[in-house]
């Protein structure tokens, strides 16, 4: 059968062969590659409890189709969770969702038409690049220094694009210890930026998907808590803060937006078993979230640990003219090799030396980031980790 | 923020409001509305013991990111599922995914451009129905009689299409216990269906969402089972023989559509948790699958008491001149009242009556459907269907 010819055209040609974060790394390798939650900090025993608890007395309920925003009971606890963070919004605001991938997915099926121009970070997150090329966006680039995107550059880029008449649907944004770059958004930038699409009516996609795990440093208040019900949509995930595999999300959207938010979402409901695990390890009873609150807190003081441990073994072992940013939380830090240098040509030395990393150029829909590399602390313990710097330390002063 | 300028053409309409299967139904009224599985045969204690053992055992890989394809050993288990049930088919053949409707997505996205030609069954399943709306096909019906799609009329209809300039991408088709009619495609028109999709090089998505819930006749080989690798693909759900809380199905395909299929699934993985959960309880370890077996046996015994139940109240309180199908599995009949009948107009009366039923107009894309109604068996007890089937059977008399 002639397959080709019946394919779509978001479908028509190959996707890019990306080195994702779950690919197989060689035993002995020491794999800085993962983005993924420690799981040595997953609450085994209280989800066993949980899930007794929710089979036991819910059973019915959390094993039967459900309604497709999500239970209300599950999002009003998501709304006291939100007031606590800053961010005034009400049930009705709220999708839960397949993990923070699927609530990308469908902003960008609300908004974003063949060819419609995207703004993203660069470098950014490669799911997110993903799911705009499924949908065939024109997605341009807005670079990221320590601050995070640099919205004098995103003004610019703003003003030359509505000049040539493809005014950007979407600014999509990890405002707070961005993946990959590690880095957060300063609060005049955020302003900045709100002020920036407002006035250009494009809207906002914020991923806070790291925002929880804050480790040094003040809170800065969310996109959306600046402009409830104006233009701005948030995307979250429980996948940092609980469990990964449960595959938990939600969108923080206006009001106005959530019908269509729902036509959009026909895969019926996010697993509603899934979601009273999640409210029942999260919440005690009406009274609020300790329990997850603790959670977190714990989840700080290990990945707190595992940042200083990569962040004192770069300054240790990195050669000079390598450069590294200094996240104030979440997964990674993102390494700047000297001009001319390519990380992904070193990759294969560094995978005999026994240790691996995410080639930065990935991240990149338009320029060339040969130079970077995204090294992650979330999911090895910290003497794994400083002994993979050293590896790394010991490849990158036999190349440079 | 005016967000009408900014929605995709796809969102720009909102979709039509649909009776959804779990919309409420006021207090005293019985639903015959609810196509969900029957809640008391969820099997809760196993599950507990499942959940107990897979977080303790394996939850360091069930709470982790996983395989977006879903995990080896799940796949091998369904290879086997499949095996036994007469498809031929491997591990690189299957995906993992949420529910039976995101496979329906996956594989609308996969093929389908704004304004190419999706043939569905008249009536059918309304998900699908939205699904298609959202990816902008153009909806063409093919009609059902007692014995499913009338491949006569197919073939017919191939001819114009392809005779307009507009061949078909796809055909959607629901041939076992169909959604809502609740008729099973014939031997001899499975053979005419796969062979007039071969000849003009149209895809088949075969949604196999009833099929293990036979209660009655013999089964008949899947679709795909006459054309693997061959232009058929399947999509399959743990929702009616587990629990649809889970949201947990898969797609059968062929090899050559895997890693398009792949780089459409932007949610990350299927829950890992929820896949190891559907593992530990269908599989007493490499052996295979009897504890899933077994259970599948006693829920057909659970529905064929139901189907049994209404068929026979319908007989009973049914008045003259109004028609229904005799299904030989799953969760549905469906109601033919008389030439200019309207099932919607008598929505009211009906939930008056006590009773309530989904007005068929809205499993038809493009014929008025308003004769039909769609009465689910699934959900209550015998008792109860007939009580309902009796207040309908009133409601009836009185109005034809």
């Amino acid at each position: 059968m002639d397959y080709q010819s019946l394919f779509s055209s978001r479908a028509a040609k190959p996707a890019p062969a990306l080195f994702r974060a779950g690919a197989a790394i060689p035993p002995g390798v020491i794999p800085l590659t993962y983005g993924f939650p420690d799981p040595g900090s997953f609450p085994i025993e209280a989800l066993v409890e949980a899930a007794t608890r929710v089979l036991r007395e819910q059973g019915k309920d959390a094993l039967q189709y459900g309604p497709i925003q999500g239970p209300e009971a599950f999002r009003a606890l998501l709304v006291a969770k939100l007031r606590a963070e800053g961010i005034q919004a009400g049930a009705e605001n709220i999708l839960v969702t397949v993990g923070g991938s699927q609530g990308i997915d469908l902003v960008g099926h609300l908004f974003v038409n063949p060819g419609d121009v995207v703004l993203v970070e660069a470098p950014t997150f490669i799911g997110a690049l993903q799911t705009f090329r499924n949908l065939e966006a024109d997605i341009q680039e807005v670079p990221v220094d320590e601050h995070g995107m640099d919205t004098d550059a995103l003004a610019q880029r703003l003003e030359q694009l509505v000049a040539q008449g493809r005014p950007p649907k979407l600014i999509y944004t990890i405002p707070t210890f961005q993946n990959p770059s590690g880095t957060t958004l300063s609060e005049p930038r955020r302003q900045a930026l709100v002020d920036l699409a407002r006035r250009h009516g494009v809207m906002i996609l914020e991923d806070d998907a790291y925002g929880e795990l804050r480790f040094s440093g003040e809170a800065l208040p969310a996109l959306y808590a600046r402009a409830p019900e104006e233009g701005v949509i948030q995307v979250r995930t429980f996948s940092k803060i609980l469990a990964a595999g449960l595959r938990l999300g939600y969108v923080v959207a206006p009001k106005e937006l959530m019908a269509r938010l729902l036509q959009l979402k026909v895969d019926v409901a996010t697993s509603p078993f899934v979601v009273s695990l999640a409210q029942a390890f999260a919440s005690d009873g009406a009274a609020g979230l300790e329990p997850l609150q603790r959670h977190i807190e714990t989840l700080q003081g290990v990945y707190r640990a595992r940042r200083d441990a990569m962040l004192s073994a770069l300054e240790e072992y990195a050669p000079p003219g390598v450069e590294w940013t200094h996240p104030d939380g979440g997964f990674f830090t993102w390494v700047t090799l000297p001009e001319g240098a390519d990380a992904g040509a070193l990759l294969a030395k560094a995978t005999e030396a026994g240790v691996s990393f995410i080639p930065g150029a990935q991240n990149f829909p338009q320029t060339d980031g040969r130079r970077h590399m995204r090294l992650s602390f979330s999911f090895l313990p910290p003497e794994q980790l400083t002994e993979g710097i050293r590896r790394l330390g010991r490849v990158l002063h036999d190349a440079l």
